[in-house]
């Protein structure tokens, strides 16, 4: 199984700890929940005790620091959020092929099919779709700067819509890492085909 | 709620009835279990007791119909299959705009509810993922004929990569009917300024 490293959770909805936090457990119980997500169990299916199981650790352990199972999502998808990436910052195109390629490394794809596993319970959830949007929105502010940067320099057209273009970079990118949705394109190019298709509407 | 008129079930992995079938009884139920994930609930907590309530029918009516939960799953992926959306085939430009706009009726609302609540259901069984993709393939394959007759009228580039500009056209359009992506994008003109910003790289 993939294993991906997070970060430390972000502490909303928590208890307040009656000794002090050790942050290492805070983390193993955390990657228990990515690790019994990525491999296809549904978040309403997630028990408590699988999630103890994983982690090693008592469940008690973990009502110590999270009220109920729907606080601990709340924070594993807080978790998902990496390091931004960081960009040459040259070429508008060089930059957007890098920010579409690391969606597609290693840490991206478990992250891609945590997302399927929770997509029920964004959908359901006013808070946990609040949480999700503030794990994407730096990623798109990200793109976007990018987007606005070209413009700027007349790489791109003057008049370009950038929320649209935003979400034909990311929908493609979403639509084949979180559902593996064509078999028909390459994938070792993918990231430079859809930037230049993209591109080439976009250009200057 | 909405509610969504469901095609006769294909009626694989059916158990081979002790008696004439009746047609409405497998409607009633199917509806049932559009319903139930319609409105958020996940495929894993699907229990055969809700969707028998639902139906208002027995569950030993649902047992002599579908061996089990995962038989009835598969069948109700299956009548997710509309009618396949007629195109006027005068310009590229109009026919991709009446595809994209389909995506966003009612009817398929509700189906993007079902499928965000399937996910994690289509990413563990290969069953369902077999199952889903031939719901979306012949949607898939009237879109590539009209990029293809795109192609052969000169309207678009002779070197289109049809896959490619299939996944930038549906991409987008899962990301916002499903996810609800971009709040950013304006929804009333969505269609069109995504067909015209894909054929703004795509026209030839």
């Amino acid at each position: 199984m993939t294993t991906v490293s997070v970060q430390e959770p972000a502490g909303q909805d928590r208890k307040a700890p009656g000794r002090p936090r050790n942050a290492q457990v805070d983390h193993a119980i955390i990657q228990a929940v990515f690790d019994l997500l990525g491999s296809g169990q549904s978040a309403d299916s997630l028990s408590m005790e699988a999630v103890a199981a994983k982690a090693g650790v008592g469940k008690a352990t973990i009502y110590r620091r999270w009220a109920n199972k729907e606080a601990l999502l709340v924070d594993a998808v807080a978790a998902m959020k990496g390091p931004l990436p960081e960009l040459a910052g040259e070429s508008v195109r060089d930059d957007l092929v890098m920010l579409i390629s690391a969606m597609r490394n290693k840490r991206m794809e478990h992250y891609g099919k945590v997302t399927a596993c929770l997509l029920p319970e964004i959908a359901r959830s006013p808070e946990m779709r609040r949480i999700h949007q503030s794990v994407m929105e730096p990623r798109r502010e990200v793109l976007r700067g990018v987007l606005r940067r070209g413009i700027a320099s007349g790489e791109l057209r003057a008049d370009l819509d950038v929320e649209l273009t935003l979400l034909m970079l990311s929908g493609p990118s979403f639509a084949q890492n979180v559902m593996q949705w064509s078999t028909r394109v390459a994938a070792d190019t993918f990231a430079e085909d859809l930037v230049d298709a993209v591109l080439r509407g976009a250009a200057a």
